[in-house]
């Protein structure tokens, strides 16, 4: 439901309900709308050995996000970055369907798709350093893959996931990046790697 | 002395003793070794306006190393990701050169440039998604520009600085890739942009 390209490419996450991959050992290739279904009362760490994934705080995909590309996660800290609220839950997870090469979006300098506009399709570790005059993003077209914003440059701080397969594509405020979103600040973007 | 093309470079920072940007407020165009020499017993938020730089934890260019490209970090946590350890101090920083288009490095999968290698142009946000085989990075050389890489996928966890006019380019074991590191774990690594 959440990705045309599911069929055509390999997703699989292992989480584990203690943290340094200890304790109850789950596998996954699809999405899990809430962890505690599986007899799991949290996620403390994980490996990601295909594909990217997206997980969150609160089970159907609320609150906080984190972008989960291969590796491993032996704690919280090891995926949430810095943000400004520490609560180390991640309640559900998702696929995320991303063709890295030919990911392509445009940023808005003002929220509803005005203001000055810029086409992006590479990584940006400082917008700013590119010629972005400022710290915020008003709006956002994803025209192809899958995206993730961050709060400050060399992606720090909240994480917002963007893809045209959701929303149609079309981020027109904050308050549709997520609900952990509580302004317009962006310094840095970068397409999501499968 | 840090970086042969200083001269050719715009730097500049501005650092306050306050989160958001409150406080006393100084210009920085070049190294500081000791922020308390200038009368300010810490850094509490910053504004990047040219140029990249390395912040550290300590006087003197020691303990945890921060990158730090154009734009605004209001506060510890939007520059230090998400860390083992939580000690809210900035004390040093110093100008880095890098040319982003040109940087280039060879990874080696053993300690002394041994082992598996692979040259590397672009920014990984995860190693092993690109076919890297585990979770660890013996040495680097790094040919030129300047490089940053992460204990975690997707540029999270420990910042290490990696440069061609430092030890020559060569960090052949984690030893030297700061004091804070504490293993060869490496996940993700990007060049640093001006």
């Amino acid at each position: 439901p959440f990705c045309h390209c599911l069929k055509f490419l390999c997703h699989m996450v292992t989480v584990y309900d203690q943290e340094n991959f200890q304790g109850k050992r789950l596998e996954f290739t699809s999405a899990c709308q809430n962890i505690m279904d599986c007899g799991v009362d949290n996620i403390r760490s994980l490996k990601v050995e295909c594909g990217a994934w997206a997980g969150y705080e609160h089970s159907s995909f609320c609150g906080q996000q984190f972008v989960l590309e291969r590796g491993e996660y032996p704690h919280w800290e090891s995926w949430s970055g810095s943000n400004a609220y520490h609560i180390e839950r991640m309640m559900s997870f998702r696929p995320i369907c991303s063709n890295h090469k030919e990911s392509k979006m445009v940023v808005f300098e003002k929220e509803n798709f005005m203001g000055r506009q810029w086409e992006i399709n590479d990584d940006y570790p400082s917008l700013q350093a590119m010629g972005w005059s400022n710290n915020e993003i008003g709006s956002m077209q994803v025209q192809s893959g899958a995206w993730v914003c961050y709060q400050y440059p060399g992606y720090r701080g909240y994480q917002y996931i963007m893809e045209c397969d959701r929303h149609g594509g079309e981020y027109k405020h904050y308050r549709e990046w997520g609900s952990h979103a509580q302004s317009f600040q962006v310094q840095s973007l970068r397409r999501i790697q499968q």
